[in-house]
């Protein structure tokens, strides 16, 4: 019978839990290694929505991108997201940085969604990525943007062409200096501050913003995949979480 | 004839440069304080345009609410703004977080903008003010936003009613605890984080993001008509920056 | 009905949370604030043999001395304490380094047992007190302390009569200097290190170590009476847990 | 004829003092370098007994494992060990935790003391080792202890058989869960506090600590025997300090 | 009979050693301060020389101005000046930076060679004063200097005339920044480095630097007439101490 | 035609500006790294003459030793040196640390100033080397380097004779106590202070101040004779700039 420890493994062996950043909490975060697993729900992120999938669905693990213990705890009160967990007896697995710069990993997923080849990591921040699509004006680059990760996109228009294409999943707002050196015409995130929006622009470098969870969402298909080929007895489910954030 | 000084001296009665955070570079930033000024250019931020426009404009004075060096300066170099500025003869001052937090400051326009009452400022983060609004359903308060501060709105819905808001002009994403803490329903702000729009989630409090630039840009004109007020004999002119980010 | 907030609220009146050390994690660990109270287990620590009687003697709530969360939590095991106490569904308060410093606390009691008289608090380290007993020798010193706290003795032997008593239950070894700087002849405490006896022989102080349990055990049936004086309709038990370090 | 510095070389041969722990202060703390050795006295420690039998044996030379000056020295007043040892003319040498650490060194003597076998350090902290022992009940092997060290055991009784045994003479109670990551049963120490015997027990690893003293003075014979082997025409006499702490 | 104690005592009284910057180290050094005392030798600095002369003068106490002890002290080694200090028996005070401030201490005595007037403290640096002269051309002031103080002066000239005068014995060219904000023309001290003279020069103020031993060699014809004002019984030498350093 | 990109990537070829110290500010200060260049000046320091003599005679570049931004720039203010060069047009260059230890640079020039031969640089401290002269007695070799120098020499006279010489130009008299472990008799350096003189004679090695201004002036014409030899076409010429330090 297989256990969490079987899955676990198999996430390390993809995503190495120890390549995540040092200030990550990745790996296990609450639960039972030992436990035997038949079904599992991905999620990017834990919420209360989440958690009641999970019991219903009767599920034994839950696998998500975002950690749910980021800060350091002191208590564990009852009407937290943390105790409605532990208490569940489900077991929780988070892959957070490590899968983000993995291959086929976050970042890959969002390059492969807008279609960009000829990858270099930048050698200075491993969760930058620089490559090349083919050039397009600045306005049917935001057109390519919003067909193939289903978002809004926020930009300081420069009306540059875009043809070498830096990229980061999640925020990724401040890399825009490093973007620019590696020769970037534009930088595509998931989100970026104001303040980056302007220096960019004073860089002549686009930011084009595409929503945190529109960057990042894409890796769930690809990680079921993933999983369901390699454990053919476990049945995996998605949690069709929605991005929390709407927009009016 | 009037000179630099006595604008400054007039900026600091109504929002003193000594009660600016710590880490905030506000005041004189670039030139003569001596200098005769017979026409002063408003705007929120410095940008090659706004510099082009006071060149043009043959303005004596630039007033800004962000600063132009935020950060050290090591050198000054020939194709940087901060250049460009010096070379021009102009003189810039900012009035940037003691304006935030002023009477009839930023946040007191934001406040006014949307029509928010009984207004109290938090004693543990002076950029966080709470107030009340006739209560609203979610959708009526978003329709609100949009009309009166013309902007996108970016929320973690929460279903909730709101009657009694917290706020904050520009990026105030982090306050929601603290605004959660003194019973507010809402978080009126410029910028927020996807983990802050989550973990608001998680608090049961409704992020309501507007724009960094549509948070702030309201206080543009009750500062022109104080300085006009104050200042019979110099003329004062508009930059009409936009806003800086685009959104499709 | 009484609920945990009744308790905390009593023990907060009696030995405020707001008064521990900065570093300390005293107050609600674990559960629910909300729930209604029936039956309350005291405790010096929380061990697994603690939580086992907690659940057989079906207990609402565990009151320890000991924080069960000293350092950062960055995930919730099966295998841990902290994972078995919130499955457990009972909820956890610790009064520590407050109930050290209260009136009738652990040092009173600890003082209480020895027969320390017109104590005084040090100015510069609360957890610090100096008294007097009727003047004895050394050996004569080891016997009291012996017989009241039921304890073995490690001190460096210095000769010196004892008249004059500093003490500090836990480990307070560290308190020597300041103990001789307030005129004691000794420091009675729970724990010292080699170097501390050390030092303490150059400084001709006698440290007299009577073992962290024993100086703190002292204050449970107090705090037990106090609490079943308060609260007349709940039943208070002690988990008779025993010094956890064996002696041969 | 021989001098000190003939000695303090043969020292760093054996256990070089480049090798101590960053905060350690060990080498030549007072006197002359230069200066003619005939006598020389060792001992664990500088106590005011040990200089006055330096003094009275007319030694040259004082070579201990602890240092005589921990701490930044501001003054040296006429009352302090410091400054007695200075005025006696006496040169002082310590070899702290170089010793510990060095071949048949402190740590290697108490392994040889007990009879521990098959020796590997551990990679992450230096001063603890592991190896193996015949398989002995808990009671066995405290019994075992007490003869071979002559001391009293205090140990977290959690009545797991002993083989695989970490050791670290001292204080080395902090070192519990590196020592159960490295498979040890137990964990043989000098010193430890009952916050470390508890979490001992929570990881289902036993501290037996058998005094600070007890766990150190085993080196010394070792020592005089290696000087005496290397200089034949000096002569090397003990202290015999007796352990600082009485316990009763 | 009088003793150390009485002479700590007096000192403490006109310059108390609690006064002194948290980073000195003034007070008893070396010796024992409750040994009779019927010779003291007064001195700026500890030199070899000074010992000498105390030893040869058979005193009791040496006070000096600088400290002997400045930095941490890891050993005592016997070709150090600490060691013959320690090995000679005297005991050694010093009044440094406490004597700067204190009335009729270093600095008053400055302004007294000087002939300043109408003194009064930087509220900011307390080791910085400000008062005035009769006006004088800088050659002028040079001359004065040269004359009062029996030294060398390097100045950068700005050719102002001088007449309010901030000063400061010792090491004060860092100060000239806070001198200018008190309205002076010029800072008169015993040292200042290149950069400091450049950056007053930009500042247009003129830094005199005079010595750092002839602006402090003033105090000590003035504590020993205290001292034999106050001690009648007592025989103060000065050491005769010259400058260390030579000028071709 | 030659830019100042070409005179910058000389100056890196000869001492590359990656070798600076991680505190210093050195490359290109102000101005356009692009511009046309027929006329350099070259100068020690960036003074208000340099700049008036620089616009007089009509330069395109200024190279300097020091840098002209050492702290952090928060605000260009008219009255500033560094408003008045941005002004100018000008673009300045300074060569600072990275000129101090290049192949012929100032360390170099001093050394065959003073005819220093056989150097070694220090492992430990780049900015120190160490080299031999034919012996001289202390006043033979104060007149060497009074005559060499042009300058004033301070220094504590220890009466020792001089052979080996260690040197640093600039401001250099900490590295005495380095000097004296590499062997050597003297140190040469441009400043000192009166604690490093009196903690240099407890060392017995003699610290030779010549003068910050001094030791580095002789860089001057050794840089313009290479940069003549290398740019044919362009036209250098000197500040003319006198130490800024008068002495009397």
């Amino acid at each position: 019978m297989l256990t969490v420890k079987d899955i676990y493994s198999f996430l390390d062996s993809i995503a190495p839990f120890s390549s995540a950043a040092p200030w990550d909490n990745t790996g296990l975060s609450v639960g039972d290694i030992n436990k035997c697993v038949k079904k599992v729900l991905l999620s990017l992120d834990v919420t209360g929505e989440v958690i009641d999938k999970a019991i219903k669905e009767n599920v034994d693990l839950v696998i998500t991108h975002h950690p749910m213990i980021f800060n350091e705890v002191k208590s564990v009160i009852s009407d937290t997201l943390l105790y409605k967990a532990i208490s569940s007896g489900i077991t929780f697995i988070s892959s957070h940085t490590c899968l983000d710069i993995a291959k086929d990993g976050v970042n890959d997923c969002l390059a492969n969604a807008i279609g960009i080849k000829n990858i270099e990591t930048s050698e200075e921040d491993i969760f930058l990525k620089v490559g090349e699509i083919a050039e397009k004006t600045e306005d049917e680059f935001v057109s390519l943007l919003k067909e193939k990760l289903n978002c809004k996109v926020l930009y300081n228009s420069t009306g540059n062409n875009v043809k070498k294409v830096a990229f980061c999943s999640g925020a990724g707002g401040d890399l825009f200096a490093l973007a620019k050196e590696m020769g970037a015409d534009a930088l595509v995130t998931g989100e970026a501050k104001y303040h980056e929006f302007l220096d960019a622009s004073f860089s002549n470098i686009t930011i084009f913003s595409c929503g945190h969870f529109e960057t990042e969402i894409v890796v769930i298909d690809a990680l079921k995949e993933k999983l369901e080929k390699e454990f053919k007895c476990i049945e995996f489910i998605k949690s069709n979480q929605k991005n929390i954030i709407s927009c009016k």
